[in-house]
């Protein structure tokens, strides 16, 4: 997963800092990495690196980064993939119609064959990236100009993706005929953003404008904004984006993640009302909307059962194995007082590994909790994805491997629900286009 | 305001892990500056630098500290106070006895007037911290051992404080007669501790035993724990403690911080129950837990009504005023799906200079709330602080300045209602002591 | 200019360090960037930076790069070229047959129309790098093993180079057809390597083999080394190298640098051996081999006459024009008490501004010398160099805008004698062949 | 040993670049850490850190450091000694008078009792400086102004000592009775300087005015220059300042370092003329000079032996053993095409353990020196000091275990031959007065 923005202005010479604050915004969407890219005069500059956005980019980088046309990328790295430097986007380079920046969101699931095709016909490669194939191939159709050059490309191409692309002239965004990454797009004082969330809009006090529709090519230039292609497919939004990876404030096809959330904790109870409970609390910070909801369906109190430490981040040294069995509360810490000699609904967003309800549930026996029901805000999750969300292989998911009832023996709750696909489903508000796979095991696209 | 937490063991040589999780979860209590001293065999190492504690500790430094007793601080710089290296804690001196370490929170009132005199009798200082006049009193004493040096010392002395001092030998720990700042005895796996909060014995896995008595002084060496010195005076906890600065997961003078602050937003309801709304919201991050309070007490659902960015940390680089004008919403974001055409009532901890909540209330309603009820789970506050809480000078406190109806008119509210003094003291479970200077200009100790 | 350094092991797996060494021992070839690359049990790793290789490797990176086959590079930047990250090398790419790390030291005349020709035929650049066209044209020719692409690529380069590649199999190493850039075999404990400069076998405990010839190919595996292709042209190794570009202690083309120098010297009294003086000094560093050499021949008595801060580095503030005209001596500092009032003889290795020459013989005369005469230990240099050497251009060089008289006038030199073209040559020990161009403006391969 | 620099400044308000380019001229006297303190209107900004200048004073602060009165330091520290940041100086401390900083090279030898006694009556110390103490006693004598009372605190000081200090107002300079450590006044536009060595005043373009007597105080302020005391005794420069400590270009007790060293290479020949050889080599760097004139008076050609790669610095990661045992010549390299066959005088500044002699000599002999005859610039070093030379105990001195021909035969010298401590004396011009206790064992001040 990553977030891309982009920004083209008529006018301003110095727009990096709306591309600094949009991806501050996204900033939920990768940790690893951060980029940008900015028209300096016809010459692309740029600044990439490990790290969070105010990692990389100094007070000094943002002043002397000027110019009307920048686009920028966080980048998450999936577990198998390597952590360097080298990998970070946007991807700069060089092409017979001058310099080319390029970042993207998503997986090429044909990446390989698409490599190895032009690795046949003599390309190197310099990066592990997708993007870097997307790169080569507008490369390949120079003929033409970006815009052109970027349909062309993309009949290529088979995969989930949002793509934001400039050269010194203009901008090009696109989004997979399936729609699977989201890309919306904005307006600031009259100059025209893309962005893979709405927040990235309000973050820099632009209006969201539309979403970039599924399969869409757009184009981004003095002239203005103009769709220039559109490839029909069926609608499939990655529906873990309502569900975990979109932040609770974006819009997204024409969905608010907050209400999308919030409505499934109330379908939660009304799915399975027979618990009895004193509080409904929410696993910290992915589940506390539909707990919101859940509470508010049910009518049992909402109450806070954990405290996150606020300073848990990316630096921290981890506890060895002997502190951790001193029972440290590092990142979570119970609330006795609230707990103690109570039932417990707690609601989260989904189950994966399992490893970490498990831990939870524990912790808030040992603080005192009569009974934990667990609520989870999403199907059982059974299938891996191979566009471009990090679920592990299926021999790891633990729905994968055994029955409900199994598996709240094994997280040790009292009881165990998931809300059914069609409860999520109508809770988002119906059912325009969701990609489902990792529920499933249905793709809009297949594996290579 | 400071953090602090200390460990002695009578067996383990590597105690540096607890002072790195302890203060971890004493990083709220300060973001400017953190250290820890280690008595590695008789010699006091110690290491400390401007920065949160993942910033200053590495893992490779953490290692490398080694010993049995150990001390830790961390620092709130005030804003007339300047935040260079040379005020962090601890602070370690020779003296006569050998090497001191010695970490405080808290504010002397007499600090002027004892370093006078101690420069009259030829000391220098090379801080500008409190502690500082502290060793030197303990360095005065030097014929009488730490523990009967600090109880000489403290007869010096006039203020708020939380001290942990330490030898190569043995830890002192104190609390001002009044208890004005809090302290607590914990224990893990035999071994005493000391901090500020209780949430750093929960980080580390350590027993909560109880609270440093105010005007008490412990010693803590191979022989275990020994109170050594009690004075009496009334007690009166910081009662912002409860209201704002503790971690709601903490337990302070016997009383759930947590507890304490839903309570208040219950009886928030209670002394005002006119309101109608559609929902109730609390500022992130200080008023949710009244709000949920509140929400419960008066039925109004509880919902989330603003964003708040997870990344926003002290390294951010602040919007230049043109961006700002825009309106950029980079930290707050407002939810406008759930607020739009609704009637909000707004829980927020409390009215320092009235900035804030202006903001968020404009925020909220160009969001599109209908009408927006303020209400403070603190009365309004009055009186600067001359103890150790960073508030402004009382021209820069609105309700210094003006009346409540006034300042809702200034704050944009539909309606304001600050809990009273009686009300929050109830909410507290009882008037077992509390300074409330702020709110009724009536403080324990006196300005010098 | 760069310097490259190569190690091919057939049984030790951390060669690492004998390129760190061997690049400490070529820094003076460039202080821009570092970097090297080091097969790792199929995979190759690297790391290169901006900065001297001792700030851009770590004892913990040299720690972790382990594997038995490693390339090296220090990069000078001219004038004009950006000194960013992304020039650093060794390039390392993917293409049809794997990985691929590739360093040069040199110039490709034709690199913009083999570039043009590989943009027309859909290529991507990543860098403004010489290197990447040549690892451009090797995945051309991805048919054939890295020894004959090698064969194949050059074919088609014109200009000056030192290349040292390596797979996760084999090294290569090519030399270009005259020999511009020198190019060294040694052998550390029966492994090959491969240098710019002797000296880096010095500094390594490896034994000096022979050079690469102009024009071969040599080819290191498990099976030893072997010559692979050898193209013959005219020897023309860049007189620069003797003069001023290499280290005193390098054996080049079968010449001692530092014998070179020396005999310079010599020859430099001999050519014009009127001059009376008390003291012969050279400009550190540059000119105290042919100073000593002057000494010795002319029997005028070598002394030191001026101080260099031996600190003197690239991170050093440089000091405003209003403290310059105070008359700072900050790198240099004359030695007034040996100098004043006496006749010097100050030798250097070349003009080419002729500023530093102006200012030196200043400070020399500010200092008390009675009289100044200028010796320089390389004829004038008349044209700029296009294959590799940093000349700045025509107009630009003193020489070639005016006479010696006006020169010596310019520089304020009580007489100038240059070294004659043919005096330099005999000085090597004989013509077996030199590119003279900057003296004559005739080069062995044309500009494109 | 340390290095020590200071301005006050009549009209200028920007005197810290003079304090930085001072301190980089002096850096030759200590790499640990480097400090400035700067008198911004009445109050004293200071920076220091571990590092050179230029790593610890960037552009930035060098800029925002402003203010008419500076001092600077430099620090070497001892191998026992730590090497932390708290023992930087300048050391800035508050007392009854204001704010005081002071810098010192030198050592106190009853520093001890000295501190003891402060610590009996209650003081308290925070490094382990001998400058803390003499802050200390200034404060002691607060009711005097800083100038009576660095009279009234320096009568109760034995030891060696180079003293600058500072308040906002003026600046005291103190010189030890004996001038064992040396000390100098400059001028500078108007402007009076202060420094260690002459050559800060060279680098800053500032005139030389003459040395600090020995136990000479003088105060700098808006007045101008006053000598306010001079206490009498026996002159007793360090010699191995000129032998090995200052820069040759500084002038030192009206004794050029330069001339001195050039001088005692003369006499180094004629006192054991019967040498044969073809070559004199001087040990890089400190036996340069003196190599120059044996060669001068021996008439046996100068030439270099031996190449030191200029990038040494500290940073540098040292070989492992099993490197090492190849045979590396990082550091150093011998010319081999210079020194096959040829019979060698190596002339080295000082023999201490040994240790680096014998590699030398080794390296020498391994690179084809048919001998080596190893010539001293100075006497055996036998006796440790204690005056703030940083020599190793007396069992680690070579020469205080054995005699001459013993060492020869241990660092494998053919001969070797140390001058005579007359000759020594009599080359730097004559005797007016020096510490020879590492030669003699008789020391200016005696250890406590």
């Amino acid at each position: 997963m990553s977030g891309i923005v982009g920004i083209f202005s008529a006018e301003k010479n110095h727009v990096s800092p709306v591309i600094y604050y949009g991806l501050y915004a996204l900033q939920h969407r990768g940790q690893v990495s951060t980029g940008m890219a900015v028209n300096n005069n016809g010459f692309i500059d740029y600044i990439k690196d490990l790290g969070l956005i105010h990692e990389v980019v100094s007070k000094e980088s943002l002043e002397r980064f000027r110019g009307n046309i920048a686009i920028g990328h966080v980048r998450y790295a999936a577990q198998f993939e390597a952590k360097n430097k080298v990998n970070a986007q946007p991807l700069v380079v060089g092409y017979r119609r001058g310099a080319l920046a390029i970042a993207m969101d998503g997986s090429i699931v044909n990446f390989r064959s698409l490599r190895d095709e032009m690795e046949d016909s003599g390309s190197i490669f310099q990066t592990d990236l997708d993007t870097e194939v997307i790169a080569a191939l507008i490369a390949k159709y120079h003929k033409d100009d970006l815009s052109e050059a970027m349909i062309k490309s993309l009949k290529e191409v088979r995969g989930s993706y949002a793509i934001v692309a400039m050269t010194s002239e203009r901008m090009v965004a696109a989004r997979d005929p399936h729609g699977i990454k989201p890309l919306s797009i904005g307006k600031l004082d009259g100059d025209y953003m893309i962005a893979s969330e709405s927040c990235a809009f309000d973050a820099v006090g632009a209006d969201f404008v539309r979403d970039v529709e599924p399969g869409e090519i757009i184009v981004i230039d003095k002239d203005g904004l103009k769709s220039i292609y559109k490839e029909s497919a069926k609608r499939s939004l990655c529906i873990f984006e309502l569900v975990y990876l979109a932040r609770p404030d974006s819009i997204m096809d024409e969905k608010s993640v907050y209400m999308a959330r919030f409505e499934v904790g109330k379908r939660l109870y009304r799915e399975f009302p027979e618990t009895e409970a004193d509080i409904v609390i929410g696993a910290p910070d992915s589940g506390i909307v539909a707990a919101i909801g859940y509470a508010e369906a049910s009518g049992i109190p909402y109450a806070e059962g954990m405290i996150k430490n606020r300073y848990v981040g990316r630096t921290f040294i981890e506890p060895t194995q002997e502190i951790r069995e001193q029972g440290v509360r590092i990142k979570l810490n119970p609330l006795k007082e609230n707990i103690r000699g109570k039932r417990l609904v707690l609601v989260d967003d989904s189950i994966v590994r399992g490893t970490t309800m498990k831990r939870t549930v524990e912790m808030l026996k040992n603080a005192g909790a009569k009974e934990v029901h667990v609520r989870i805000a999403s199907p059982p999750v059974m299938h891996s994805c191979h566009l471009g969300v990090d679920t592990p292989s299926e021999e790891n998911l633990i729905s994968s491997r055994m029955g409900i009832s199994e598996v709240a023996e094994e997280i040790g709750a009292d009881s165990l629900y998931f809300i059914s696909l069609e409860g999520l489903v109508a809770a988002t508000g119906g059912d325009n286009g969701f990609c489902k796979g990792c529920f499933s095991g249905s793709y809009p696209v297949d594996k290579e």
